[in-house]
């Protein structure tokens, strides 16, 4: 018997027939003996219905009256949910966001937790109730309904299990756990049984968009053991731990990552002083785009080229800074790209393996793809290569590092 | 500069574009210097689209549960009333039944307010801000969501006007004010500049619905001026006092209220021996079949007949409960009769005039309409008839009472 925290997305629970189907399966758990506290988001396409009202009336509406708004849909989930169960002659007790109470700062739409009382939801665990808790939500100290941002029903449950100390978090989804690669792309990518949060982090920063990043740096940070499943199928889905994976042969490299959303700018001829960086990343920065991969090159003795990501839906907006800048600064020239992609290996194992970043740029070269930027953290490679050499890639890293033979 | 507490229904706000005119009306009083607090129930619809929900999943879903469903409708509208006040330059802020904190008792889906708090609200509209309160709920002793039941928006209105020590309490309908009668029966029928507290009674039990019975209560007894307006026109509405109309020449009838909901039951022929009104009448109260008009008349020496009205909904259950009594008993007979109406003329003014009962059956007899039971109040007179006369009397009495003259 445990104690369970589970969060089913607004897919899971998008309509009456899927509430009717989650109920079954908590039916299930609860007769097992679990005991289960369940974070439930707001029915999909609930949430962009009401912003759509709001957006009617104002184009950047207050944000607290934004979060008064949007935090009802998950509040409908929680009712409907209990009802669902009750039907199945299970006891159930719907929490909002200021009954449970998750205190959060006030920063309105990314607010983040302070503080959770477990009170409440221990005293209805063991009176046998099935508690069910509305995501993405909670109540600053002067009992202002706060939003943590889209996808934080996952952060909420996170933070639950860490406060209540559940056995395991669960975080149910669309997919059975994650793989070690996108398998739309390679047919032989296998799920993981297990994987460390870091790996995790660098996984779902690159692309594999399973988990909401801040749940499970939450998760890392108070040791709470995280698993993603499916909704809809049956499995063990993948455990995300702080141990790594214990067995001698564990693979070296856990995954192969990729993105194509962003887009390269390259400003050639920069005069190479000090500070040269700055001047030209700050008002990028202060625009609101983010930057991902940063390299500098120097071409020459006296001028460097300074290269850098943004998602492509902000390139020409920060062409547009590089231009206004580059007579000031005296560049020679701005490039822009948004036909590449970038490639990742992940694997906390390769702290210890050498030869790593040797062997990924080898398998490349055996495909003739050509190398546009590189960047290396403590477990993970990227490369930034043209976008229609992307399946290629990820095809042949995934089988030179030994992903796709058989378990 | 008056604290006015101000409550729109759901047609009033039952669209982005119906919210914005409330927000220019709004916008107006604020100029003119009042401090308003607004109470708002969802957009007309959506409480509707909540239950059909909660059909779907349970015939009689947890009425806890329900409440934090449907409350959500009250708090979308806030918000979004909110936005709308924003954007037309006014300070708003929104309040849901917890945060005001309108503290009720556990009685799920009719919960009666026993505390209002009224120290937040204070301090936000000396701040400037147009105080914006989801109407319908608020929260028990252990923060569990309550309603109040369906149009208990005009109750939170009241109840918050009496807590603030507001100057009025306005409820904005579809209607410009009380009238005489209804409008679509009496052309000639007059919009009332003042009506009394116990006339208002009267008119909406008796078919007038232009206010909930429970809202006038609360404001009688806390001595609330109310006042009755259009959302949709300009214009004074009707003020709803304590005193009478201090002209000399105020009109003794206020009034002519109807009801065509209802059925007649009557036993004949009852053993007259003492409790049996009450042998009779107690297994319909105890089916929560509600009885209006209830007459005795003693037929013979031995035996009497009682009659009673109820709601045509309820006339086959009640006829079945007295057929089930009637052996019993040793009654003659039971009788039903659906196709009556009931009419009434309403005046505080009545009570020092003597003739009004004789004036009403006279003018009614000049019809040739037949008058099937007669009960009084101090302030109220009312008649059964045949359905198929019900304008013809409405229309007769107006008239007789000097109601349809030019103003």
């Amino acid at each position: 018997m445990s104690l369970l925290v589970q969060k089913f997305g607004g897919t899971s629970v998008g309509s009456i027939e899927r509430i009717e189907v989650i109920a079954d399966k908590l039916a299930g758990f609860r007769d097992k003996g679990h005991e289960l506290v369940i974070v439930v988001s707001a029915m999909s396409g609930e949430t962009n219905r009401l912003i759509g009202l709001a957006r009617e009336l104002q184009e950047q509406p207050s944000a607290r009256e934004m979060d008064v708004l949007v935090s009802t849909g998950e509040q409908v989930t929680t009712a409907l949910l209990c009802m669902a169960l009750h039907k199945r002659g299970y006891a159930a007790k719907s929490y909002n966001g200021a009954q449970v109470r998750i205190l959060t700062d006030s920063a309105h739409s990314k607010a983040r937790i302070k503080e959770i009382d477990d009170k409440a939801i221990h005293a209805d665990l063991k009176a046998g109730n099935i508690v069910v808790v509305a995501g993405f939500q909670g109540v600053d100290e002067n009992g202002n309904i706060t939003t943590l941002g889209r996808g934080g029903s996952d952060t909420t449950a996170v933070a639950l299990a860490a406060a209540l100390k559940a056995d395991e978090c669960q975080i149910y989804t669309d997919v059975d756990g994650v793989y070690t690669t996108d398998p739309r792309v390679v047919d032989g990518a296998k799920r993981l049984d297990r994987i460390t949060f870091e790996e995790m982090l660098e996984m779902a920063s690159l692309g594999s968009k399973v988990l909401q990043i801040r749940a499970v740096e939450f998760a890392g940070k108070y040791k709470v053991p995280l698993r993603v499943l499916s909704s809809f199928t049956e499995g063990p889905g993948t455990l995300i731990t702080l141990e790594e994976n214990a067995k001698m042969e564990a693979p070296v490299v856990s995954g192969i990552a990729f993105n194509r959303d962003e887009a390269k700018l390259t400003v050639i001829g920069i005069p190479d002083t000090p500070g040269v960086a700055a001047h030209i990343l700050g008002p990028i920065s202060e625009a609101n785009i983010e930057v991902d991969v940063i390299v500098q090159n120097v071409a020459d003795d006296k001028t460097t080229d300074l290269t850098f990501t943004v998602h492509r839906d902000d390139m020409l907006k920060a062409e547009k800074i590089l231009l206004s800048l580059a007579k000031e600064l005296g560049v020679r020239e701005v490039r822009t790209n948004d036909k590449i992609a970038k490639v990742s290996v992940v694997g906390v194992g390769m702290r210890s393996h050498a030869g790593i970043a040797a062997k990924m740029f080898s398998a490349l070269a055996d495909l003739s793809i050509n190398i546009q930027l590189i960047t290396t953290s403590e477990i993970k490679i990227s490369v930034v290569v043209e976008e229609k050499f992307l399946e290629l890639a990820v095809r042949g890293l995934h089988s030179a590092f030994g992903l796709d033979e058989a378990k």
